[in-house]
C-alpha cells in the first residue's frame, strides 16, 4: 500500500518556494504525520525534502530519489539513495519486502509517484492558509485523475481538515 | 457581506486553461452555487467569466469588471460593466445598498477581491480531482493569509466537499 502525504494550502500550494519547509503547518498535522511515518515500512522522498528532514528521518528505512548516483547507493543500512532510471524503487520495495510504503514529497516526487502508481492513497492536511504563489501538489498535466475521499476530519479549532483520498 | 464562490481541485486549480469553463464541478456543486447567488444581492464577475456564464446571470445584478470600459457602463439596468480603476464596485454596492455580494471569479478576481477587502467568506468546493496544471485559485503573493474554516460537509459520495471559511 502506498500511501503519499502532504500539507496543502486552500490554494493547493504545498511550499512557497523550493526551500520553504513545512514549518507554516499545525501542530495537529505535524503530530499525525510523525504517527503515519511511525507505521510505515519505508519512506520514498526527494533528495531536497530528505535533506531538510534528515535528522527525524535518519532512524527510519528510506529510500531517497536522486539523480546524484546511478543506480543505487546506501549510506547506512536504512538510508539508500536510488535513481529510478538506474534501479526502479519497486524493485528494492519488492526485494526488501516492504508493505507499508509512505511517499513524502516534494511536488516532483508527487508527480512521479502518481504517475508511477506508487500512491494508492493522498492523505491531505489542508491547512486554512493561502499563498497566491508558491509550489503547487502537482506540476505536471494529469488529465482529469479522479479520486475519491474516504475519510475527512477537522484536526483544531482553526479548522485544519486531514482528509484521506483513495487514488481511481 | 462579501462571499466569494469557488470551485477547485485537490491541487487548488479552478481550471484547466482560461477557456475551461466549470464543466468538471459535481452536480452538488453546481446546486448550491445556484441556491448561493439565487440568495445575493449582486454578483461579480470578471469579463471572462461573466461571457461563459452569460444566461445564467441574465436575470441577476451584475458588476461586470473589465477594462474595456473607463468607469462604468450598463447594457440593461442589471448588468453594469465597471473598470475598478475608474469607479469602484465598492462604491456601486453602497450607492445601490447591496448587502449581499457574491464574488464568483475567475482568478483574477478572486486575488483582486482579496486584496481589496471584498472577500470576507471563501465558499470552497473541493472535488477530489486531480489537473497536475491549470489556473490557480489565486496567483499573486499573499504572504501567509490566514482563513478559518466555519463548516465543512460532503456532498456526495465521491467526496466533494463544500468548506466555508472566514477570511481573518
Amino acid at each position: 500500500m502506498y500511501r503519499a502525504y502532504a500539507a496543502v494550502t486552500l490554494d493547493g500550494k504545498i511550499a512557497k518556494h523550493a526551500r520553504h519547509f513545512s514549518d507554516w503547518t499545525s501542530r495537529e498535522d505535524k503530530e499525525i504525520f510523525r504517527k503515519e511515518l511511525a507505521k510505515a515500512d519505508v519512506i520514498i522522498v526527494g533528495m531536497n525534502t530528505y535533506k531538510t528532514a534528515k535528522k527525524p528521518l535518519s532512524g527510519r528505512n528510506c529510500i531517497v530519489l536522486t539523480r546524484q548516483v546511478k543506480n543505487t547507493k546506501c549510506e547506512k543500512p536504512n538510508i539508500c539513495f536510488c535513481n529510478p532510471k538506474g534501479k526502479h524503487p519497486k524493485d528494492i520495495i519488492k526485494e526488501k519486502g516492504y508493505k507499508h510504503i509512505a511517499v513524502i514529497g516534494g511536488a516532483k516526487i508527487y508527480d512521479w509517484a502518481l504517475k508511477e502508481g506508487m500512491m494508492d492513497e493522498l492523505h491531505l492536511t489542508i491547512e486554512p492558509v493561502v499563498f497566491g504563489k508558491g509550489i503547487s501538489l502537482f506540476s505536471e498535466p494529469t488529465g482529469e485523475k479522479i479520486f475519491e475521499l474516504r475519510s475527512v476530519k477537522k484536526l483544531n479549532k482553526k479548522g485544519s481538515l486531514y482528509a484521506v483520498y483513495r487514488v481511481k
